[in-house]
Formats: C-alpha cells, structure tokens, sequence
C-alpha cells in the first residue's frame, strides 16, 4: 500500500467519456487498497475560452477577477470527476483550493504556493476517502482565488504530493514518458525508464514540454518522486498496476539511478535569433545596461556570450532571443545606445539552440569535445557555445537542427537501448 | 444617496457585449452617488450545459458536487462583469458566496439561506466599491458550495439587500415589470406600478414567472422593497435614474400603496388535471391517506375540493395535479384503494386554473360573484372553486383559458388605467 497523487491535464478529460476513462485509472489504484489524491486540470480548450472572456471584457484586467473566472474550469473537472468515481463505487469528493487551502501568495496569476496543510486529506485518506483536486489554483492572502500560470495543474500535484508525503506523483499526459529526443525529430529517440530531477529542469526548460518547470523544481526540492505516463493506455493494460515499475519515465533523485548514461537526451529550441553588439565598452556594469532594460521590456535573453577584449577597452557581447522578440529588443538596445555606447548591432533570426543533457558528463571529460566534432564532421557551422555542470548549449544555423539532433543522439549511443 | 442591490440573469449577460449593457446600468447608480451591489447569474445556456455535464457523469449524482460545478457559471459572470465595471473606470470587486460568507443549510441543489454577513460588503461601500456578487451559491456548514436552485440568483439579491439594509433590491429581467395579465394572452394587459408582496407571492407562485417564489417570500419577511424592470432599455434612458420612480413594477408593502385596486391582476396555469374520488368513505384520517401517498410520490397537488356528504357516510373529493402526473397518481391511488375505499376514480385532463388576485378583496363583498357571473355569461362551466384572502382560483376546461382570462381582466376593469 502506498500514496499516490496522480494528475491528469485538459486532454485527458476533455469530455465525460475521458473524464470517465480517467476514473478507472484512479478506480485501478484505489483497488490496490493506494491512498489516492487526484489533480485535474480544465476540460481542454475551456481556460483559453476563459481567459479570451477576460480579454474582450478588457484587455487590461484586474489579475484577481481574471483568477476568480479562469479557476472556474478546475472547479467544473473536480465535480465531475467525483461523481464520475462515486458513480464507479469509489469514495470520492472534490476539493478545491480555498477549501484545502492551498496557501499562495498575492502574485495573481502567476502565483506562487507557499503552503500546503495536508492534514484534511490525509485524515480522508484513513477514513478510504479519494480527494479530487482541483489544479492550477490556490487561495492568495486577501482570501481570493489565485492560479499559478498556464500549466500550474503540474506545480498543483507535486506541491500536493509534497504536502501529504506521497510515494510518487504520477503525471498522467498524451505522451507515454521522456524521450531522449523529440521523436518527429528522431524516430530511433528512445523512451527513458528513469531521469534525474535536473536533468529533467534542462530537459523541460530547454523545450521539451512534457511537465511545466516549476513543477520539476519543486519536485527537485522536496525529492517527490514523479512519474510521466500515458493517460491514453487502456486503465487495466498490463503493468499498469506495478507500482514499482509500471510504464512511463520516472523523475527521481540521481542517487535512485544505478547506472548513469553520461548523456540522457538531446533538446532543442528553434526561432531563436542572435544579437551581436560589437565594441561595446569594457567597464564595470555595462552587461547590467544591457540586460537590465531589456529584463523590463519583458525579453526573455537566453545564451549569453562575452569574450575577452583584445585590447582592455572593447568587447563584443554576443546573446539570443526568442525571433519574435527581435525588434522590441532591437528598439530597446537603440534607446540605450549612448549610454552602453556600442558600435553596430548585428542581428540574425532563424537560429536553433541544440543541447545535450546529461547528469554523469560532471564527472566524464570529453563531452563537449564528442559534440563539436561529431557537428564539424557533418558540416554544421558552431555560432555560440554557453556550457553548465550537466548541459551543453550549441547554437547552430536554424536548418541543420535536425540533422544536428540526430547526430548528437547517435554520437552518444542514445538510439541504443 | 441610496443603497441598491441591482440584479441581472443570464439572458442579460449572455455574453461580454450584454455583461457591458450591465455595467453601464450600474455605473449610471454608481454615478448617481448611491451604495451598489450587483448580483449575477451564469450566462445564458451556461447553466444547462453544466447540468447536462452532470447527468452525463452520472445520473444519480451527489447534490455537493453538482453544486461544486454548477455554481461556476456565476463565478464566471462575477469576475467578467467586475473586470468590465473596472474599464469603464468604476471601483468593482467580486465575490463568491463563501467570501462573504452567505451561509446556507446543508440542502444541497436547493439550499436555505440561513444567515448572510454584511458586514465587509458595507465596508466596502464605505469606500466607494461595487459589489459583484455571484448569485444562486452560498457556503455550506462543512465549508462546501451550496446551490439555491434553479432562479436562486432572485433569492440572493433580496436576501444581500435584506443583509446590508438596502433601500431597494432591483431586479433587471427581460420584461419591464408585472403585468395585470401575460400580455400574450391579453394585449390589454397593463403594467402595474406597485403590487404588494402579498399579492406578488400569489401571482409568482401561479405562474407569472417574473421572480422566483422564495426571492418574494423572502422580500416580505423582510420587507425589501424589490423593484421588476428590464435591463434592455437603454441605461441611459430618460427616468432610468429616478430613484424614486424609474419604469418598472415596485413590490412591496400595502400601506406603501395609496389607492388599491380591488383586484391587481389575473394569473392561470395550464395544463392541470382534474382527478375526483367518488363515494370515498366519510371518517377522520381519510385526507391524509389520499394525500400523504400523493406527497410521498413526488405530486404536486394544487387545489382540493371536498363536498360536504349527504349522508354522512361518504363523500367525493376532487382535486387537481399537472396533467403530466396523472399516470402516476392515478398508479399510487390504485394502490391505497383498499385502505381509503372508494367506488371509482374519474380523471380529466387539460383543464386550466384562472386566478383572480387583489389584496383589495379581503374589504369588498362580491369579488368572488362579479368573476362566477362573467364566466357564466360567456357560457365557460366551473369546475371548481378555491378561495383565500387575497385570490380566488376557478377551474376551468382547458380552451376556455384566454377567453376566461381575457373576460375576467375586462370586468375588474384591469384594461384602464
């Protein structure tokens, strides 16, 4: 017997017959005599139906009405959800978040959990009771409803699993795990039985959109054992049960992972665009007039390179943003011209970011090495290089992405099982 | 300066473009320098649709979830129309029934209001806010979403009216007040200024569906008085203003009325059935073995007519269902035939009741005769007759309905003005 929060997002309960589907799913754990806490998120396509409500209402809105209309979907899933399960012959009720509380702070829409009592639940769970939890949504200090941004439903379950000391968070999704790579990338990309909590942060923040980053994070944090499985395979498939070892990608901590590939998967990011400033003076605080107004223009910059002036006055700083930011960033850096005092901006859109991820290159030399040469044997012309403990970053011409995710994956054995 | 609860349902904020008209009719109070709060109900269909989700879920479904889902519809509208009054520059916030708190029963899907704190509301008043209210929910006593039931957003607004002590409870409906008689049936019908609470209750509850019954019960308890107008005028419409006398029906209590008419107005309800016992045995306790069988089916039994016996040994009783339970009453009657005894049981369908109301009529002789001697001149038989203080309801054949009503508005005079 164990605890299990399992969560479905809006595909999986699109309509009842899903909303259905989902109940046999808990129907099968609870048969298993688990304490299960269900988290769902909107019935797909509502919250965009909310939220465009707000839009034409205004398209400047009070964050907090916007969070008491668009938390509205979760509520509708929760309810029906639970007399779904009732209706299966499973103790259920809906729980929503003010009821719980989950506890956020006053950054509505984009809020922040800070605290969780679990008690309610666990208590629940001993009198055989499932808690259909609705996501996405908390209760901020002012006693509103707050949400957690798009995707938050993911952040919801990890941050209830964290609360009531589940086994493991089981994200249910239209995907059947993790891959080493995008498979319309690379068909030989392999599904992955296990990845650590940060290789997983690269891998979700680096484009590969199975589970929304925060939730990996906070999972890193309170080392909540999270498992990515399909919601589409029929609810009593073979193995589906097996708690230890059902199917799916478990992200766990690295010390759970026996034997460490040096690397676990190739990500890439596309419609990245380069920004070159060339002589830009070389002083103290000139990066932070760069990126400091281009943080509150609301640009995201991603890779950033500086090299080494030549002669102690001049440098060139070299770094991307994503290519329907270019112009906002371009007027933005023109703006500030006289006080970085740069000579020319170059700019070139159409660019991909291609990384390799993998826990054990910490302590293998040579990594970096492989992929640089395995890209210049196939012709591929290297723009930027940024590099972490687990992660290596190459920006490349936008074309060659996939022949370059393909030759990394090969190069390092990950189309072997 | 006055203090005025304003409420709208869902054919007047169908979409953003009407949640706009709405905003506009409050802003048009607010400038006016009066207290507001506004009560909504779900958009127009939303409410069906969320119902329909339910049923889908499970035919039999626990009253606490349907409630969970169902309320959503006005939580939406609150946050949309918050956001609106906010454009238009207008200090808005909403609130959900477990904000306040508007504390109900635990009769889930058709919950009691038990008691409401007005107290943050008038606060906010105090510093210049307008209440967006979500109708039809409140707070149940285990910290759950409770329902009023269908038309429940009426009852919340008099109940916050009643709670903040306002001076008036405007209901904004797709008619522009209370009819002498449906206008459908009697072109001549004529909107009535003022009608008492009394005489509102009898009119609501035979099928003028202008305000939920319980919305008028409560007004009277508490003495709201709730002002019937239509929120499709313009909002900016001469007279809109008047506080004390905008276009609309005002309910409210007698001595607020100067000159009362004898009778206010005409009601009917079709499609009732008449079913008769005869030689049914004459003794204590016979009543309540018909009609307590009755009642615990779920049958509504409106009027009830029992003959004084001649011979004191039995008796017929007649008395009147909606015709689409008469299959079910005639199968429960059957069932307790050896219990009452009676000889048979004879049934008519498609018979109307026409009411006469006017609270008038408790001081003048001869109402009940100028209505018997109409009717009879326009050749329409009787069925039977009920009478109370205020009202005398007459049962009729069904095709007889508009020539009754239209008879019996021409002879109390109701066509002039």
């Amino acid at each position: 017997m164990a605890r299990i929060v399992m969560k479905f997002g809006g595909t999986s309960v699109a309509d009842i017959a899903r909303i259905r589907n989902v109940a046999r799913h808990v129907k099968r754990e609870v048969d298993c005599g688990h304490d299960v806490a269900v988290v769902v998120s909107a019935m797909a396509g509502k919250t965009n139906e909310l939220v465009a409500w707000t839009r034409e209402a205004s398209p400047m809105h009070d964050a907090r009405e916007y969070d008491a209309v668009v938390a509205s979907g979760e509520q509708v899933t929760a309810g029906l959800l639970a007399i779904s399960l009732q209706n299966m012959g499973v103790n259920a009720r809906s729980w929503l978040g003010w009821q719980i509380p989950i506890r956020t702070d006053n950054a509505h829409g984009a809020a922040r959990i800070q605290e969780i009592d679990g008690s309610f639940l666990i208590k629940r769970f001993g009198e055989g009771q499932v808690a259909v939890i609705a996501g996405f949504q908390g209760l901020s200090p002012d006693n509103r409803i707050s949400t957690l941004g798009r995707g938050g439903s993911d952040t919801s379950a990890v941050a209830i699993a964290a609360a009531v000391k589940a086994d493991r968070c089981d994200i249910y999704t239209d995907v059947d795990g993790v891959y080493t790579t995008d498979p319309r990338m690379e068909p030989k990309a392999r599904r992955l039985d296990r990845i650590t909590f940060e290789e997983m942060l690269e891998m979700a923040s680096l484009g590969s959109k199975v589970l929304q980053v925060r939730s990996v994070e906070l999972a890193m944090v309170h080392k909540v054992r999270t498992f990515v499985r399909s919601s589409f395979v029929e609810p009593d498939a073979p193995g589906m049960d097996d708690f230890l070892n059902p199917p799916g990608t478990l992200i766990c901590d690295e010390d759970e992972i026996v034997e460490q590939q040096v690397v676990t998967g190739i990500a890439y990011a596309k419609d990245e665009a380069q920004i070159s400033l060339r002589r830009v003076a070389d002083r103290p605080g000139v990066a932070a007039g760069i990126f400091g107004p281009l943080a509150e223009a609301g640009i995201n910059v991603d890779m950033i390179v500086q090299n080494i002036s030549e002669d102690g006055k001049f440098t060139d700083m070299t770094f991307t943003v994503p290519s329907g930011d270019v112009a906002k960033a371009l007027s933005v850096l023109e703006k500030v011209r006289d006080t970085i005092g740069y000579d020319v901006i170059q700019h070139d859109e159409g660019m991909a970011k291609v990384s390799v991820i993998g826990i054990g290159m910490r302590s293998h030399a040579g990594v970096a090495a492989t992929a640089f040469e395995a890209l210049s044997e196939k012709g591929i012309n290297i723009r930027a290089i940024t590099t972490s403990e687990i992660k290596i970053s190459i920006l490349i011409d936008g074309p060659y992405t996939e022949l370059a995710v393909r030759t990394l994956h090969s190069v390092y054995d990950l189309d072997k099982s």
